[in-house]
């Protein structure tokens, strides 16, 4: 027999009863039952009902053992009495009956339990990561990561994609977030950079004639604490495509992800055709690039029923800036004046003024507009408001007024807010679609001067051209956004594969061919030898499998995440160097003084 | 018709015919063909043969296109005259008759051919790496490594193994080699550093009772250059199971790189049952614990034979040093005087006195020993050594007397080198095998004390009473290697899972409880809360990639390699940091000025 086990945890069935059997585990539990003792034995892959009886060899063993220690069980296979078979374990009309009981490892007193999902502070978790593990939850979640990523690779390799490892110890980019550095030594005072994306590789295998890559990617990024990322390391399902316009990226992916949400979707429903919203659209209809479907309000412009109405406050407003808009965010079944004060005080709450509303009900046979607004505005506009909203008894409609770049975000908030609260967003279902038409550029208030809106190595639409004729800020991007229920799940574009369009796009924010050559050496040269068009994206892994298993928290869905400062309380890293690393790197720590 | 191709370079036959179609690709070839242009269109799936006529509007064009030009051609197929079918060519019976041809992206004058395989040299092939992996050798070794890869994962997954991601930012951990280190923006004055091997999280793995993990894992040495190793990072098919004997990793782990093998050999014949060869005896018979089983010299000790004969040097050996032996590396067909001398030039030149031979050749009916060793020890005990090593008329041995400690390595040399030179090695199979029983300590003789052999982390045999009860050079690890062809492929062991063990193990090295804490807190610490019995092994992916395709460099199956200087020519790395990084860092660089 084999030393540790001849099954496991989870195989034994009725037609094992009567064998002798050897099972390894942990101790997941330990009951005294007048005097028989029984441990639910705990492996990988299930758990299996130990029975020592006061006369059975293994019984003083059995006595001592505790939670989480690990043990080798020899034993003969019963049927459980029908009153006590558990038909939730595979195992449930089975028990072993133990001659032998080996301890193979110890467990001194937990600092936290393993058994129940009980909450736990964070720290303690993390620092006894290998007990948090064993815990239900997070071990299901984990082994759902790995399938949500074979499945990924899976469906990749159907689709004509290969999968190619990129360098992880590569040089600064200047992607917009920071780069974490890696001193040399062989080459002291300069410094490798951890890639926050394999963008210029995967472009650089594009130029090299491979056609279609993947990758799951390790992503790096140096970025202040924030809650809805991990620090330090992520994973990316990167792609990329060559001889490919915007069409074929989001035809190809689009069954691709719809697949990987279906396989993992425990039976809630999945978009089937994602739709393609412009990015202007979303903002105007959704208040947000990142757009909940799930919600179903839409919000529309409203503008001419209060122009030169007797709602003076948002008929001044627009009188006074041709900018200026009045949006809608019609609320179903928000028609009381309860809800509607309720999103005027949150309104509040955000630094707003308040919110202005109308909602309607009935009075007697009339349909009627309630509250200040409908009040000034009369009863003609405020049903043609009605009319454009598609609103009846018992709804309400919110308005923002001014110029939409700036109310935009509340807007936004205020239709999330108003679904959420209504219970209109229906959460047991994943919501997907593209945004396209991302701006190519922004204008950076701060700086005032244009910027790049995302990704300086996208096309512009309508190409050099566009570059040089047309108001920068009105040119858009080839270059779209996954979303589901509102997150961003993925990123793309096609790529500027021209070098001189790619030095005019440069130029206008700023940068001239020399800053190109410099930053993007590698990109620059290798698009000066003949480089096919291409465009790919990336989707974020974490995120997908967060949504996927329903988990509240990145860390998880992660086996070893750093805490939220970017600390590893399991490793103990980051920790102090040695004066030698120090040395052989050629390196100073100058850690200025903290005041205090 | 899509906007680039409705057919890829491979894909046209004889069917096609008629067809009108569009293709785009590179320009492998322009050929003028009695004012016929052909352009032989290159893409990643193949080539296809494009001919532009004078009468065709396409031909304007075609005068203008170069070597690697990116082009789209429109036109149709036509079926090539039978003189000029190309077999070699899976598109070779047909032609594209170009109608139309649009530059996607010119190229400027190459600064390396991609037509045919040049040599060229390395840094001007590592600058243009993306012109270099354009060639049909390069893009199929990248291909075949890929594609290996994703065969490991699938045996692995066929015998139960899950795929995790470790983390890359960890901290420092001393086995071995030099760590990256990763400064800490967050914690300034503190570094990460990345994995050496994901050695210790893999451990945490089994602890965190998954049962059987695997990774394509990157690890990372900050190694001085080596002829033999790619610098920076490499990638290991790294593993780890639970519950587990020496003899599971072995059973387990042998048929899924048996078969790895077997899918790519190319028809080589691969191991079908590999021995496993404890450490001691391979070297003692191969010199070396790497043996290339493809050499079929086996050494073996004679002492006996010398002890008192009439060769005095070695008499004297024999005599002087209880340690003292004699080995025997017998040489088949290698019984000619020439070659014997020309193997005691080459120990010469390995500064060695000489190399003693005897040659076995037929005087008449008679079979003698020739050569100073035969005369001086008398013809009983050349025959009997003759006899012990099987050896017959032409054949040769070659002896090598001392302590073999000192010159085990040299023996192993020579035995390579007689098999070699008398092409004994039969170069096209994969000979496989383990290596097992590795001493667990070995003699420091800088330091003068006992250290580790190989892994600390491995089971000592024998357990906590052999290092309390044995002399500790003579403790044998469960440790294990698997070799191919003469290269360590694979290494790996059962590991200490017991703590106090894993302390007494330190304490002989002379580490006291206290640094085992400090060094390996996060492992230490798992070990006290119930940790099951653990093994594994670590393969290297980028050595079995070059095995298998035959490359002679471990740069021609990486995409992206650096240089040996551990430099990056293709994006420039390591390079400056920028002030503000440093700043933020809270790092100064601290470069000695060169002496000289």
């Amino acid at each position: 027999m084999h030393r540790y086990r001849s099954h496991t945890c989870a195989q034994l069935r009725k037609t094992d009863v009567g064998n002798s059997v050897r099972l390894s585990g942990w101790v997941h539990r330990v009951r005294d039952h007048g005097g028989l003792l029984f441990i639910d034995l705990r492996d990988h892959y299930g758990l299996t009902q130990i029975v020592a009886d006061p006369d059975s060899p293994a019984f003083k063993a059995a006595e001592t053992v505790r939670g989480e220690w690990v043990i080798r069980v020899d034993g003969e296979v019963k049927a459980r009495l029908p009153e006590t078979v558990n038909p939730n374990l595979p195992t449930g009309e089975i028990e072993i009956f133990a001659r032998e009981i080996e301890v193979l490892s110890a467990a001194k007193e937990l600092p936290l339990p393993v058994f129940g999902e009980p909450d736990y502070p964070e720290d303690i978790r993390l620092k006894y990561r290998f007990l948090d593990l064993r815990r239900d939850t997070l071990h299901k979640n984990i082994m759902a990561r790995t399938r949500i990523i074979a499945e990924m690779r899976k469906r990749m390799g159907e689709v004509g994609f290969t999968e190619f490892s990129t360098p992880i110890l590569t040089a600064s980019s200047p992607e917009g977030a920071r780069d974490f550095l890696v001193p040399s030594r062989i080459h002291p005072g300069n410094f490798y950079a951890l890639p926050q994306a394999p963008q210029q590789y995967k472009q650089l295998i594009m130029v090299s004639g491979f056609d279609r890559y993947f990758q799951i990617a390790p992503c790096f990024r140096d970025e202040d604490p924030r809650a809805d990322r991990l620090p330090g390391e992520f994973y990316q399902l990167d792609l990329e495509m060559s001889f490919v316009e915007q069409d074929d990226v989001l035809s190809t992916m689009e069954p691709v992800l719809r697949a990987v949400f279906e396989t993992f979707a425990a039976g809630k429903p999945v978009t089937q055709k994602f739709r393609r919203i412009p990015y202007d659209e979303a903002m105007r209809t959704y208040g947000t690039d990142k757009p909940d479907l799930r919600n179903p309000i839409e919000m529309q412009a409203v503008s001419d029923h209060f122009r030169d109405s007797g709602f003076k406050v948002f008929a001044n407003i627009l009188a006074n800036d041709a900018k200026a808009e009045i949006w809608a965010i019609p609320a179903k079944t928000g028609g009381s004046r309860a809800f509607c004060d309720r999103m005027n005080s949150w309104a509040q709450s955000e630094g707003q003024p308040g919110l202005g509303y109308i909602f309607w009900r009935k009075e007697g046979d009339k349909l009627e507009g309630a509250g200040p607004i409908a009040k000034n505005i009369g009863e003609e506009r405020t049903e043609a408001i009605r009319q454009q909203l598609g609103l009846a008894d018992g709804d309400a409609a919110f308005f923002v007024a001014g110029d939409p770049k700036k109310f935009v975000a509340f807007a936004g908030a205020a239709r999330t807010r108003a679904g959420e609260e209504l219970n209109l967003v229906d959460r047991d279902r994943f919501e997907l679609c593209w945004i396209v038409d991302f701006p190519f550029f922004e204008w950076n208030e701060e700086e005032k001067r244009v910027d790049f809106g995302h990704n300086p190595f996208s096309m512009p639409q309508g190409g050099i051209d566009a570059l040089k004729g047309e108001d920068p800020l009105s040119i858009k991007a080839f270059q779209y956004d996954m979303v589901c229920n509102g997150f961003e799940i993925a990123s793309g574009g096609i790529r500027n594969h021209l070098p001189e369009t790619m030095v005019k796009a440069f130029e206008i924010v700023g940068l001239d061919r020399k800053m190109v050559e410099e930053r993007f050496g590698g990109l620059y040269r290798a698009f000066q030898y003949g480089a096919p068009p291409h465009g790919g994206m990336a989707a974020g892994i974490d995120r997908i499998v967060m949504l996927l298993v329903g988990a509240k928290n990145l860390r998880e869905v992660t086996m070893f995440p750093m805490n939220q400062q970017a600390y590893d309380l399991l490793m103990n890293a980051p920790s102090e160097a040695t004066p030698q690393q120090l040395r052989e790197l050629q390196l100073r720590v100058a850690v200025a003084k903290k005041e205090g």
